[in-house]
């Protein structure tokens, strides 16, 4: 077990923060960020057996991609409390995070969809390839629970610092596509309740992220649209910074927040739009759950520019919440699954003015 | 009330069956499918509420498109069993099929998402225009509970005339892409226990029914690459007919079912392959059912050539399962929600070979 208690000096776009990495036994990457030099030598932690490669295959008539990954059956499912394994060391159980203390934290996942290097054996001799690409676990706090609400404003612009570090390190080592998001409620099937989110680095680039490059390389500017929606749609305003429902919503209560400007990712965001911007992640949340007076189970995720590189892609969180009604899940069935057309029960500008007025 | 109680011969694809056709007092067409004549006075029937007019908007960043349609969060949901509106006439309960038994009938629905017709007055002025079309109830039987499988040979024989009377119907009045669907099991939101399916009669070729097009008039041909996989994904064969787990299926033990000859639709089959498409839709139900112990919910369709018009459009039938383990939803997140990009943890060649087992 090596540790290195070197600590680097990040740049951030709204403040400096500093990342200490830490190289686990089974090679997994772990890094600790925060808004002070991180200390203390690390403890018993969490190791990964060795797990198959994935496999990526390509559906002919849909042009799409799946991944294949049978070693995740295994995975933790609801563990208990005690056995919390994004808790800090010291709690009784081994953890990933073999610190006594930490602020934020990123890690590789120990049951990876998508990961590094050569396929360790092929499942078969089918598949179009290995899935190749990192996926990793985001933990926002050392708390065993809590919200992008709850952890306060602080340790949301940290998130959104140490998600610019991870975009720039993954799109330098050539991703295709880097998507950070979060799935939040055992309703979206989310078995560990300590708040935490994950980052997929794809080696593709998927479908709908292909389909609205092609729309904002083809001249269409989301930010002079929602301008001409006249206010109809929006939730909430911070500096350079909206919520809104868009009208072309999917899910009941579907919300975005983007900079109202043409901007690619958050790593071309300024100071002032990365405090907006956490504000307004931490001001949605509360809405939704005061929505329905319960925790709002659902799908985030960070929308930016496929490898970093097109200026012309617009960024935005979108957050894709399941309940229609106080306790009544949206189900996705034959229709959305089999032609991908969403039947919504709550159009967007209703929905706009409900969560602007909580 | 009006009652036509003549009865018009079909000739079907395997079997004639008769069709008798009723209008209800909203205007809603009810047809009583059965292979001998229906006969019998209505009594009272449930009859719809002027109910709004949809909504159709298209996404810019996606292009796809969303219905809209609010009146449909007032829809029946888990109505007592004494309240079943598909029940036959007599028993207690006002039903939709005012009738003291019938053996399979077709009605619109009574909340659409879809309706032909213009806007009964527009929601507001932003979406792109009213959503025409049909919805329509297909209800299996007249017992209030049962299966694809439980129902029998000769009722799914009647239930795939009844479609192709239905898609030709539709595809006349210039239906741009027909579906015929199931979902079955409280898991994927289903709120009425009395077997029956639905058919959505779209306006548009939906995005993955489009992509299929395109790759088949680019030379894809479905039946060969089955045939170039030795059997290895074969779940049952009968007649010209089989089922298989395709093996870039998107969800676990996910079964579809084809004639292992190019054809477009079911309205193309012959006597011997209606036949055999029945009897494997029995089968397939039963595998489904056997492999956990427990009736497995799923989303089930019939993907046909859009608009009837493509002939080198391969018809299947594809059955979407959402357990992937005993009592073990399989949850569609950030990943699956956000970049279209499917997780599987079970590889289809094993799904195949248990299914192929039972």
């Amino acid at each position: 077990m090596t540790s290195d208690v070197t600590n680097i000096l990040l740049k951030g776009r709204a403040r400096d923060v500093y990342r200490r990495d830490h190289a686990k036994a089974d090679g997994r990457a772990l890094r600790v960020y925060g808004y002070s030099p991180h200390a203390g030598e690390p403890g018993e932690e969490l190791l990964a057996s060795a797990s198959d490669q994935s496999e990526l295959r390509r559906d002919p008539l849909r042009d799409t991609w799946s991944l294949y990954a049978p070693h995740r059956q295994a995975r933790t499912f609801n563990p208990s409390a005690a056995a919390d394994p994004l808790a800090p060391a010291g709690g009784g159980a081994v953890t990933e995070i073999p610190f006594r203390d930490f602020e934020l934290a990123i890690f590789d996942n120990r049951f990876p969809s998508l990961k590094p290097g050569a396929p360790a054996g092929a499942l078969t001799g089918w598949a179009e390839g290995p899935a190749r690409g990192r996926c990793e676990v985001v933990v926002y706090t050392s708390a065993a629970e809590g919200s992008l609400h709850s952890i306060g404003q602080d340790r949301r612009v940290l998130l959104l610092e140490a998600l610019v570090d991870r975009y720039l390190a993954l799109h330098a080592e050539g991703a295709a596509y880097v998507m950070p998001f979060e799935n939040r409620g055992e309703q979206v099937g989310v078995t560990l309740p300590h708040p935490h989110g994950q980052i997929y680095s794809f080696p593709f680039v998927p479908a709908p992220q292909a389909a609205a490059a092609a729309a904002f390389a083809a001249g269409y500017d989301l930010t002079a649209d929602h301008l001409g929606w006249g206010g109809r749609f929006d939730v909430a305003s911070e500096g350079g910074v909206s919520a809104f429902c868009p009208p072309f919503a999917r899910f009941p209560f579907e919300t975005w927040i983007m900079p109202r400007r043409r901007c690619p990712g958050p790593w071309a965001m300024t100071a002032d739009e990365i405090e907006a911007l956490a504000a307004l992640l931490g001001d949605v949340t509360r809405r939704l759950d005061a929505l329905f007076g319960a925790p709002m189970p659902y799908m985030m995720s960070f929308q930016a520019a496929p490898g970093g590189a097109a200026r012309d892609y617009q960024f935005t969180v979108q957050f894709f919440p399941i309940l229609r009604d106080a306790g009544r899940l949206k189900f996705l069935a034959s229709v959305e699954q089999h032609t991908g057309v969403f039947t919504v029960d709550v159009v967007p500008e209703a929905a706009a003015e409900r969560l602007r007025a909580l």
